[in-house]
């Protein structure tokens, strides 16, 4: 048998494969609209989502592939399919912090697959005020993203919205080194975030050891000066590049490729248990030493990992600061539930922002 | 059996499902990666990207498809298991019109899937560079879409490069009226490219009857001009309306859902025949009357469509004009072959920029 006629017959095989695929794949939107139809009959609402069934599905692939497709490509695959199941029966509008092109929309469509209608924001509570008023399903805002300088407008909306967090989104992102020169030896001042400025090192020693490094506010505020200043570059995204008129000296600089930023889905539902999750919670007390230490011991009691502290000057008279935390657990888990009942005695002011599945992909 | 049970029932039957899908796309990979090995054996390269054979899987995909999922959300995630199974052997590159998160990004991501590494350039002649020098496997570049004003460049770069078309990709591009005002009632002055205008014509007759429009040279300078203006709107994307500060007073204005650009897909390879394709052609002549009309007598004789004709200004002095026609078939159906040994013979010049699937999705 010649090489043509064994790619024809692997291809006859893979042509019979398609169609076993598509035929399972319209089984199971098939199941996705009766799972629809009896929670409707049964007034369960007519949102399907649901975040710890999403996240259990996508583990289980994980955890059980053999390959030789990639885990992470296998549940790539398995969220668009969930995505297109749903979207027969609830086309699920997401609100986001817009434009689009932006990391935030890339962090949706991650998240909830390409099936989805989105609605881009140009601001942080205009997707809260969408989601509370039912406009939107859901929304996705930037929470640990350090280098666009988001962060605090949503945690400060936390403070005074009754949403909850249903998920959490993580995604890779890339800098790059960004100037008016066109050689990287042209280049005698950089500027970045201090944050970004650490990111990328290691490449920064390797290729511009000479080069002052002045941190900024924000990478765009580096791509900026960088814009008006001759013999000088920045660390930034593409889309700064763009917006500035700056070439790319070098892209992709950052030393870990695992460079994440972390974002946040929320929404009006609680979600139940999932089996690996996350709480977030609110938490204030009077202004007084040895506050916070007192504060975290029921969590230290009951063994609980906090995974992210954040501080914010809080808006209330009463107390100087508002503590952010995440830590590991449902809040229906023993324990959590436990160490959740002794904060709120002991905090003046505590609130669940909401348990979630931890992200998967 | 109630609600809770009958719920339970499904959901076990999905995740059934779910494993034997699962199975099935790990046997598809194991056989691309077969295919690969049987190529590269056989000494036929190393990019087992094949748009022909792509494309007749998603015809057949389409017209097989029974629901519930439409054929176009079925043809959607074969592409993506496509995409991850060629990424196992062929990791491909793709450049595009930078930066990113623009409609070119977009459309490179709709042909090639997700499982691709794309390279955002700034200039269509550097996609043209990197593909002709074999960096990239394929490039994305913008042919029709007179609203950004890509175009030309594109056609210009096919008189002088040795690269093939090697497929084409539609996109549906929304339309957005942006303002410094607040209020439609503010607007008395419209700025747009003149086909956006023509394009949302019914949406500003209904919605902003008495307000002047005026004709400018592209949408992103549209947006520009509103930015300084007061009482002025541009009917500009999304990414202008951040680009310039703007607010959009309403969304997807266009009067056409369908409304479509187009993208070419360059590579280096020619494209065997699929079954329903399109060919490209530049063609010229001397400079007389009635050129064009005994140019194209080949194709009307051999009952040939044109899809498309552009006359552009020749770089050679020799001629005036360079006409870029779409025509439907392959160069290889005897009809366009014999139609293309015509015209051959009378035009100056004749160049054959390739035969490509028609965009399937």
């Amino acid at each position: 048998m010649d090489d043509s006629q064994q790619l024809q017959q692997v291809r006859a095989r893979i042509d019979a494969l398609d169609e076993q695929i598509q035929r399972l794949l319209n089984e199971r939107a098939e199941l996705a609209r009766q799972t629809a139809q009896i929670k409707q009959a049964a007034g369960l609402g007519e949102n399907c989502f649901r975040p710890e069934r999403e996240a259990e599905i996508l583990r289980r692939v994980i955890a059980r592939n053999p390959g030789p497709l990639s885990g992470q490509e296998m549940a790539r695959l398995f969220r668009e399919i969930m995505s297109a199941c749903l979207a027969l029966e609830t086309p699920l509008m997401i609100a986001y912090l817009g434009p689009e092109g932006t990391f935030t929309e890339a962090a949706a469509l991650k998240h909830f697959g390409h099936s989805v209608k989105t609605r881009p924001l140009i601001a942080i509570d205009e997707i809260f005020r969408e989601v509370e008023a039912g406009t939107a399903h859901y929304g996705v805002v930037p929470v640990e993203n350090s280098t666009e300088g988001a962060v605090t407008h949503t945690l400060d909306q936390f403070l005074i919205s009754p949403l909850q967090i249903c998920g959490e989104v993580e995604l890779r992102i890339h800098h790059h080194l960004l100037s008016r020169n066109k050689a990287l030896t042209e280049v005698s001042r950089l500027y970045a975030h201090q944050q970004t400025l650490a990111q990328c090192r290691e490449w920064l020693d390797a290729h511009l050891a000479g080069c002052e490094r002045i941190p900024v506010g924000s990478n765009a505020e580096a791509a900026r000066r960088a814009g008006n200043e001759s013999g000088c570059a920045a660390i930034a995204s593409d889309r700064a590049r763009e917006i500035y008129g700056l070439q790319a000296l070098a892209t992709n600089i950052e030393d870990e490729p695992g460079n994440t930023t972390r974002f946040l889905v929320i929404g009006s539902q609680a979600v139940v248990p999932s089996g690996n999750d996350k709480t977030s919670l609110l938490l204030s007390g009077p202004n007084r030493s040895g506050l916070l230490y007192d504060l975290l011991r029921p969590l230290a009691d009951n063994e609980i990992s906090m995974t992210r502290l954040e501080s914010r000057p809080s808006r209330r008279k009463l107390w100087e600061y508002v503590f952010f935390i995440d830590v590991e657990g449902h809040m229906e888990d023993p324990k959590v539930a436990t160490a959740l009942a002794t904060l709120k005695d002991q905090a003046s002011f505590l609130k669940l922002l909401g348990s979630y599945p931890r992200a998967v992909i």
